[in-house]
């Protein structure tokens, strides 16, 4: 399902896609507090606010019990950026809820920099 | 497991943290490009690199077939913080490889503030 998710999204194949999201899907981005409430306001929000050559690799699924979590590389005009995403299926197996983060490099603390390797 | 990860880390038990860990457990920050390798070195990383009055919460913990995904907030002298991990767990059920991220605020972007609602 996830998997189908991340290469309906890397195909533009947006009516794939929505066939993987419930009605009532909600979508949420924690860093900035954006939310996206419904099928077609989120296809809407993945055509017009993502638009450009960006592609997707998927990194990692983990999925059970009607949670998942995903874990890509998107490719695009701001570089390589890792995107992590929390997902809740409904009863009929259909995603209904994404909480969708997107961290950043930053420095390593001095305080911890004995303790590391960098790589 | 991974609750008892978080549940041992949050007690501070890092006997009990240690007896979750492999012998040859990888801790990689991608954010930092930091590394840090075997149970040891990851001890000391979490007990010297992490000193302070912080506290756990587990939002989520997916997990199956011996990989799992947490979503954690931790609250210390930063604030709230949210913490992602990605785990993977060796034949013996004991963590092998830890992938952290700490996704951190920032500025919704103009071009789909028109797509989204704010919370």
């Amino acid at each position: 399902m996830i998997a189908a998710y991340w290469a309906a999204a890397e195909a533009r194949d947006w009516d794939g896609f929505g066939r993987l999201l419930a009605d009532d899907v909600v979508y949420e981005g924690p860093q900035t507090r954006e939310r996206v409430r419904g099928r077609e306001a989120y296809i809407r929000f993945n055509v017009e606010g993502f638009p450009g050559d960006w592609h997707l690799a998927v990194e990692r699924i983990v999925a059970a019990q009607g949670q998942a979590a995903s874990w890509i590389q998107s490719v695009g005009s701001n570089g390589a950026e890792t995107g992590l995403c929390f997902f809740q299926l409904d009863d009929r197996g259909l995603i209904v809820r994404i909480t969708d983060f997107w961290p950043e490099p930053y420095e390593l603390p001095a305080s911890r920099s004995h303790l590391v390797e960098r790589y």
